[in-house]
């Protein structure tokens, strides 16, 4: 039996994470659970899965769950963030870490600091503070399992060879809805072209992301930190059908692909698991039917964010966590349309150049960095 | 440093073995080598490779290298197919078994039976007698490596997980050069058309199992010993690029696939290192550059030749050695001019039907129902 924490209950993977949970109850058991503000959705996990503990982000929500439900007191941790903090040192097997953006890291550390395994979806963790996570991990040997489907197929695709064996790591990208569209027009893109995704369902700040393939740049700098590799061996490969999460070269010019059905619940599975497989009903990926699969090179010109995060990257310290901030304010500003498509990579671009390194060693220098970057990103558009 | 025997040392697999052994001198030694009747070339590589020991299968061809080359006399193991089995117990980390057809089988058997790991680019040998091979391998501990393309990517793929946990082996196939024709047109393929084939340059004999797919119904049969595997977890799927060199799927509904160049030097030099993957620098493959991929479901009526062979590996016993001796004899007989193209299948249905099967448990058993089935099949072909 595993006894998972779970952070971000009620968000996407925190949903699809409790459906396997609810599926597998031989196997699988909730000992913890947060929310942020959806506590009506709470209650009824909580009503399903029986935790022992759990925690609510937002305060005044936890209030109003408490208030409903008295006899959730003794449950509750607390409420707020250092509450989720604190649930993810709960004593358990694995944390799976499903929160949104950067409040997504200070759990992690917590986890991993007690030295319990993390089933990492939260991106913000890797990216703004990579190199800080790793040393904490390294630090107890808990371990970071991806669950996001490209870090999960390299991973899986990693027990092929080994580390030094290594010459490639190739993230597969569907290369958003604007694949195909010319440099010009990509200018004048609206937010609701921006807004539709083929090929998942997502939050706003996510398929902007998708669509300036900004979160490629993000997974670039992820799985820099994850499978400890540097830049000048990670590649990305538009791959517009999604079927090929993502490979592996190795040394002897081999390559290693995992594809399935695209399901989050099978990177959730694999992370749960791993190194086992045990069997799982998840809908089966049909090759024949699908029929092609096609792979062309990634535009740098037209796409122009993933060359920003690779350079904050090879930046090191805190630049990746000024990109993140920089690019959570411009998305911010697009999606209120004060700026067209074309400026969110121009105003990250001015951000990280006038940017101070630091040292990112401890939370405060990640946290000040953030600050200052959105600070910077907010004066250059009111500028 | 690697001691090599090297059985087919002039066949293309041996050549291909030969060139990788040249290039990496530092960690890869010729001890042993074989060749059939091409003794010109095999005097070339003698004086490269400098083996310890060398055996000639064509007794007239041997003789005739003594006779130019009385020096050589004090390394031959001697002439004729049994020294080729003694060369194959001579003292190696490894035999490298590229021999062509039945005469594959025994040098297979001695290796393993001395403990002798064998890479196995012989088909014949796992089709006709794969229970007995793995029953000798299983005996010493010896390891059965496959070198062929498909197979090497199903045993890379299989590294990601537990035999237990295998849900499919997914075995890919060109489709060959009449994969679009339809069934009518297809009685009528000429022996010409027939031995041009789209991807690979090779002997008539496997350029015809390729047009036929036999090839792809005994890669079945291999693969059903190999991984020891049933019939009821093996597929075919088309795939007229042939980059994807074959698939694995897991009961998580995982798919772990392993892509490479058209290089034959690839799985064999995996099978020379495995589990390791030293540094090679054969082509690269360019994903990007080849720009998709397709699938296609394999079309069992027109390929015939694919549930013949799976219908004799469920058959068992003698069965497989009585369906490649009616197919050798068949594709012959077309390859003469004698049968046309589309009753290849038709004379080895009747001679599986005509069979009585018997177990494959000795030598002598194989080789008996592969003596009756040729004469069986030549029967039908005169009457």
């Amino acid at each position: 039996m595993k006894r998972i924490v779970l952070l971000g209950a009620t968000g996407s993977v925190g949903r699809q994470t409790l459906d396997i949970v609810g599926a597998h109850p031989d196997r699988l058991q909730i000992v913890g659970l947060s929310a942020g503000g959806n506590v009506e959705l709470l209650a009824e996990q909580i009503a399903t899965f029986q935790p022992a503990r759990f925690a609510v982000a937002d305060v005044a929500a936890g209030e109003r769950l408490l208030h409903a439900h008295p006899e959730l007191r003794d449950r509750c941790l607390g409420l707020g963030a250092a509450a989720v903090e604190t649930l993810a040192r709960t004593e358990a097997d694995i944390v799976v870490n499903a929160l949104l953006g950067y409040a997504g890291l200070r759990p992690t550390l917590a986890a991993l600091q007690t030295g319990t395994d993390v089933a990492l979806s939260n991106k913000e963790t890797m990216v703004v503070a990579g190199e800080l996570v790793r040393q904490a991990a390294d630090a107890t040997g808990a371990r970071i399992l991806p669950v996001d489907s490209e870090h999960s197929a390299i991973f899986q695709c990693l027990r092929a060879g080994q580390r030094h064996e290594v010459r490639k790591l190739v993230l597969t990208a569907s290369g958003g809805p604007f694949r195909t569209r010319s440099r010009a027009a990509m200018q004048e893109i609206t937010r609701d072209e921006a807004l539709r995704h083929p090929t998942w369902s997502m939050g706003p700040k996510i398929t902007v992301d998708s669509a300036t393939l900004m979160n490629k740049g993000l997974e670039v700098l992820e799985a820099r930190w994850l499978f400890d590799v540097d830049f000048d061996h990670i590649d990305i490969l538009v791959h517009p059908e999604s079927i090929v999460h993502s490979l592996v070269e190795f040394a002897d010019g081999s390559l290693m692909a995992q594809l399935g059905a695209t399901d989050m619940r099978l990177p959730i599975w694999y992370a749960l698991h791993e190194p086992e497989r045990p069997a799982a009903d998840f809908p089966r990926l049909d090759l024949a039917a699908v029929g092609a699969l096609r792979f062309e090179p990634l535009d740098r010109e037209r796409f122009p964010c993933v060359d920003l995060a690779i350079r904050a990257g090879r930046r090191g310290g805190t630049t990746p966590a000024v990109l993140n901030a920089a690019n959570e304010v411009a998305v911010a500003a697009f999606l209120d349309g004060r700026i067209p498509f074309g400026r969110i990579a121009e105003v990250i671009d001015l951000v990280l150049e006038a940017q101070t390194v630091a040292k990112a060693d401890t939370l405060g220098a990640v946290h000040a960095a953030d600050a200052w970057a959105r600070r910077h990103a907010a004066g250059l558009l009111q500028g």
